[in-house]
């Protein structure tokens, strides 16, 4: 079980990071991460937020559950993907598996690991970005 | 990772089973159980539906993940619940961990097994049942 994160800045901009590590090594992705025991995929979602990027984020509101089975070359997980914005342009600090931390304008010109696109689409729905 | 349905009937009814095994024997709970690696939740839902009520689902609509670490005595699970309707009073058969299976029309008059009862009052606001 991992969560990801969509986070959105005041001008539609999103946060991604680039991968440190395979699979998809310095691909953009969003923030995110495996769930610990014991741990809400709310909180889990907020740790993998703050160990890659430095930001603390609030709200968040459940996008989806991605669980194609093929979505990730190391075997199954499923993902609870989040969305939440950011009130004004935080500057991220990248850390832990995150090899850059930014906010990216035109996400659709980059390679993007996994499913993060299709999640990424979902969450402009969800923001009203795109309909 | 589980999966759990709250299937209503035109009538707003919801379809409940009877748990034949611990934890919680006896009491009411959702449709669902555990996902099988390499299958979607959504074929899981359907899959543990059929198993357990002898029906068949269509549209599933995610209704909420639930993670909380206390939900299920027997460890840290997180579930995926869906909702659907059926469009006519379907006929459910138990089967599989069902030791019964039917269509309730007052659910708080029961007992309800896990957290199923939140489950239950969050698929009633996201159909439109109760505000």
């Amino acid at each position: 079980m991992t969560v990801d994160c969509v986070i959105f800045d005041p001008d539609d901009r999103v946060l991604l990071i680039r991968r440190r590590n395979e699979p998809f090594k310095g691909a953009f992705a969003l923030p995110g991460g495996f769930v610990d025991i014991g741990e809400t995929v709310e909180a889990g979602c907020r740790r993998e937020v703050r160990e890659e990027t430095g930001l603390d984020v609030g709200d968040l509101h459940l996008v989806g559950v991605y669980s194609d089975p093929s979505r990730d070359p190391r075997g199954h997980t499923v993902t609870a993907a989040f969305t939440t914005r950011l009130p004004a342009a935080a500057v991220p600090t990248a850390g832990d598996d995150a090899a850059s931390a930014s906010w990216v304008g035109d996400w659709r010109a980059n390679l993007l690991a996994f499913d993060h696109a299709q999640i990424l689409e979902d969450a402009e729905k969800w923001q009203g970005i795109v309909s």
